[in-house]
């Protein structure tokens, strides 16, 4: 669910004219929420309420519309309480990251999926996987954006959060290495939360660029320090990152696959979507983050870690990507349900059905703590949660479960779809149990991931006349690393932690399609 | 508590008016209730509340008429809710398992006990123990049955449930075999939640004879062919249970055991009520299931695990029980408060004095993770959670603790009252610690349980002409039993989990007075 | 926060009076809430409500007010509570320990801090530390008193307690040695909940010096052997504990230091509080409690675990008695808020910069499980949640981080300010790591623990004409110890628990300026 929920009078009042406008009448409504299971049946616009505790679970579409709705009135409030800022406040003018409404204040928390829309993104959001996460999260994918405040972990910030159990603070350097970083995927420039730490209030535990300890402090030392480094980065601002590789990710596919009663605990979008990424991230591929509708014609391979909802018409596209020469890795648990929560018509998975060549019987989760393993290329990798039944329709089996509730059956597939190849994944694994998987993946998508070592990464912005190369060295020790181009002026190398820039050739492959010249 | 709890303004009035029916006066209430304590003395009915958040507890005694009132409310509701199903609705007739309310939806969750009256019971439970639990539950016990869809994880379904956190599918043939040994334990038909699995609302995840997969699915082939055995066992349908022993059970003990501040939380009424149950059944010894202030003259043993709220009618029926002859075991922690949830007068388990021979001064709760132990005929007995300072008044001392805060002190005890013998345990005991004690029990009562292999059950069902007994393996390997009687039909014979029936000669001792007769 | 809070719309009202009284001016109550952050800034009085729900925390320093207005809301509920007992009521008159709201009953749990005031101290309280901390309670330091019925496990009753989850009986002989111990600590008389154990209420658990099992019990036996050990001691009554220590101690620190959203869930005021007093316990050194802006002249140490908050007048008050020769400990994460819960202008720590020579550039909370060292005197000193990272302003090193986030810096000083000397402890050290340090700092105060054997307590009362020395064995053995001084009634001498009276010369050293005489 989006943060902000507002169950107020008014609040419910918007829900319902949101609602009619959605589904005309309350018989396309009580359609779409499937309310004559359970005998729920709406007979009256003024019936239909705010979701509300109950003795068991509510309605799930009634739910996700009201995540929809909410999400929807965000961009809404924003612009208004942008102007209730007290004249003569004492504090400097805030941006734009948090309101009041009659019910407390709000704060982006993990943020309304519209105000990405706007050019200053925000990194607020449910995630807080891998050490970059943030730089490419699905809110900023693709778009010049700055590092706004905060939200995730290692969005910028001075030293220490204030909303964690143990709030660490920052190590020296580790500041500066994670801007850069944000850089190399695209920052084009860093703001802080929060300028002077506050005497007063919620957050006055929270690093700021002017720590309580006052400008003779490590932390103001380094964020000046910074300061000069992004003054010294200008040439980069307005070039892209290259990526050839997209991930999918739908926050409404997230807010669906988070309400109650679903097979198991333990298949949850967060945690797949971390682990595929995690992969991706120590092949050192680059990846964008995209909706399962979009055209994703321009990428060599498309990953779906976990599409629970997704829709007939992002199945058809989907298809006709793989059709037309894609490769797409889709993982278990996907496809299952459409816009309004409700199971495809043709079994679980029916919208891949011919992009994969399957669909899915039956869900074999395992118990708690339980395990089984792939044998894939005479490899075993271990199953930790999930395996399923797959009804295969064409698709090649390339690996089969030993052991536990899916012994025998197919777990890993691959299927020929006109001019490109469909993967399917029916179980939990690992990131280290991906490896091998996705290996052949890549082999098939054309991808040859250049890894110099595991947790260096490297990234490249193409601007109008140069690429930009940004490596970043996140081991303990060195790391050797040949790239032809210009090095970069020596006060912003860094040797410990990152070589931010290189002008000059690209190392990776291009994109076909890509705006923009390399060389 | 029930599941379904009403706190709206309409409710309370009908809690007022439920109360004046039971009390009269007001006075009679708050001597009930004991206000008297905490001075909470009501002055007028108007002030009588339904149970709210406190900052410190609840009177205990208002909470168990809050429960009582709540069960009594639910077959009230449910012819209502049976009318209102919308006229042209797509799905089929939904059996009368939940209603809406203005509060939202009531499922039979944990199950009104008032709705077991009616001839189609329900297995609706918050019990959960053993593989063949719901087939005998306190619901059903001694009546014509069938097996209601669901609640208990052992009722009958398809394949996996939906609102576990883990909701592993069935194996093959497992559905088979549960939905048989509902046949043994006394079913005469099976029912399903639910026909087809919704498309929509909250249970679209729980399997169902014809699952999203559609016809060409194992679940539907197995349904099928269930459907078929049942057909083929008509002849068994009217037949009753044989059982020489009765548990006691009752909801309202259940209720006020659950309430809060008691000596320990590791005293709890289902884990004990699990624990006796799991040495009877692993001994293969049938039970019924049965109120303490039943007429109990038929068995040959009562075994009460768990009678924290015992009446004092009730103690008078079990004393009378064991001066006619019977056997009686009481596990610790019983008989101590009245229908008021106020202790009895004359020492924790006055009622059962003069049955047991004892009254205990007082609770020794052992720490987290502590144990001591009980020495029994020479045997150590793991002691986990609970012992007691007993004070004899007759009874002969069996076992006594070793260790722990109840050292040296008696911990079992069995007295002679009339003709009949009554034991105590005053000491959480685990299934396997229960064994020895247990066995001596049976002795006294003239059970021979004929156990041929842990995980074999067999039950006795006695028709009008003949007995049929009902054999099911458990085990993963194959056991031999010789009955005499005629086989089954070969096509519902199935070696690998159960030999459903077999016509001829009870095998079990007759419990004298029994209706009905045998070969 | 106090028990009791009350929601209610009169409680608003009330709190908006008591807030004009306080801040007469909304722009003060902005000023001193720091409403400017997050743009909170109230416009109305009426728009003042009281801490609800809040999709993020609420204002910090509102919610500390809130603490005080209802801590100070209970003595004047109190009056009229007892005056409500209804006529005729069957159970003894109460002690003032409960009342009724319109919201329900409300009890002492962890007790308003306001009826202290009154002669009849209660013990009621949050912490239940070491055996014998009820005794010497913040609540009841240097006050005659008796020990009030319950709120710690410690205070006075026959056996369990019944709010726990596991509700241990007393053990044979330990009513006594505890009732005798808080005699030893300054108790005059020793009260019980409850006299009878009620049939009825949510207490009937609870033990009673006449229990459920009657006058022929163990701990009626007790309890009344009791009473006559308190008729012997008569003399003792009225003399006062002597204490060379003050440990300070301020709820409002306690209540703010609770709030959300502080640097590490590790560092908490009751852990901290308890952590030093153990190691004080341990040395056999006898403390009383003082609030941090009280006369502390009479004291050779004082003893800081955690005072977050700390007015500038506390730090002054403290720095004075540092500079006329007092030496003063400071456990970490102190001196960091004012009384609005906003932190002091120049630095961590700024009120204690004269007192201890530094301030506190950064935090340093450790991780979950993660542990380094403070090498103090040639000895590593385990540190398990906290560091810090000290600016130092003329004290000197004794102790330094190894390992950790603040491996090499400053972890324990040692500063001299004026006659007297300032001691800090910026890491969080069991009590068993202390030790080291503590001792330097009794060397510094000129203290001499004269612990015979961990686990003998020995306390001085000091009457009008005699001390009394008492002497508490809380081991399993026997330990021998010289006294001179007239022996004890043969009577109430106790071998095995407690040597509970000694008339004649103090062993303690006097401290000076202490009203009556020794010797």
């Amino acid at each position: 669910m989006p943060v902000g929920e507002d169950f107020g009078p008014r609040a419910v009042a918007n829900w319902r004219l949101w609602l009619q406008q959605r589904y005309s009448t309350l018989e396309a409504l009580n359609d779409a929420w499937g309310t004559a299971f359970w005998g729920q049946r709406y007979g009256d616009w003024e019936h239909v309420v705010a979701p509300a505790a109950t003795p068991t679970i509510a309605n799930p579409a009634m739910k996700l519309d009201w995540a929809r709705f909410t999400d929807d009135q965000a961009p809404r409030v924003l612009p208004h309480r942008t102007r209730r800022h007290p004249p003569g406040s004492r504090t400097s003018p805030s941006p734009p990251t948090s309101w009041r409404t009659s019910r407390g204040t709000l704060t982006c928390g993990s943020g309304p999926r519209r105000l990405t829309s706007s050019r200053t993104t925000t990194t607020c959001g449910p995630l807080t996987p891998m050490r970059t996460w943030a730089s490419r999260s699905p809110l900023t994918s693709r778009a010049p954006w700055v590092v706004a405040p905060r939200g995730s972990s290692w969005s910028t910030r001075g030293s220490a959060v204030n909303w964690q159990g143990r709030n660490v603070a920052k190590r020296p350097g580790e500041e500066r290495r994670n801007a850069l970083t944000h850089v190399g995927r695209g920052a084009d420039g860093i703001l802080f939360f929060q300028w002077r730490a506050s005497r007063s209030g919620a957050e006055k535990f929270h690093s700021a660029m002017l720590p309580h300890a006052g400008k003779d402090s490590r932390v103001f030392r380094e964020v000046t320090q910074l300061g000069q480094h992004m003054k010294d980065l200008a040439e980069v601002r307005g070039s892209r990152v290259v990526a050839d590789v997209a991930v999918l990710y739908d926050w409404e596919s997230l807010w669906a696959h988070d309400l109650e009663w679903r097979p198991s605990d333990d298949m949850q979008f967060r945690e797949r979507m971390r682990a595929y990424y995690e992969r991706l991230w120590l092949d050192d591929v680059t990846v964008d983050f995209a909706h399962p509708e979009a055209d994703l014609s321009g990428y060599r391979l498309v990953v779906a870690p976990s599409s629970y909802l997704l829709t007939s018409a992002a199945g058809e596209n989907l298809s006709a990507y793989v059709a037309g020469g894609g490769t797409l890795l889709v993982g278990a648990f996907s496809g299952i349900v459409d816009e309004h929560d409700a199971v495809h018509v043709g079994g679980f998975g029916a919208p891949l059905k011919d992009a994969l060549g399957l669909t899915v019987e039956e869900f074999l989760p395992l118990r708690e703590g339980e395990t089984c393993e792939v044998v894939f290329d005479g490899t075993a990798l271990t199953v930790d949660a999930w395996a399923e039944d797959i009804a295969l329709a064409g698709a090649e089996v390339r690996g089969s479960f030993a052991g536990g509730p899916g012994d025998a059956l197919p777990a890993v597939t691959r299927h020929q779809h006109g001019e490109g190849t469909g993967w399917y994944v029916g179980a939990r694994l690992t990131p280290e149990a991906l490896a091998p998987v996705i290996a052949q993946v890549y082999a098939d998508a054309g991808i040859t991931p250049e890894g110099v070592a595991e947790g260096l990464e490297t990234i490249t912005r193409r601007g109008a006349h140069h690429d930009f190369v940004i490596a970043v060295n996140h081991r303990e020790d060195a790391v050797s690393l040949s790239i032809t181009g210009t090095e970069p002026a020596e006060r912003y190398r860094d040797r410990r932690n990152a070589r931010p820039q290189g002008r000059g050739r690209s190392r990776r492959p291009h994109r076909e399609g890509a705006a923009g010249g390399g060389a």
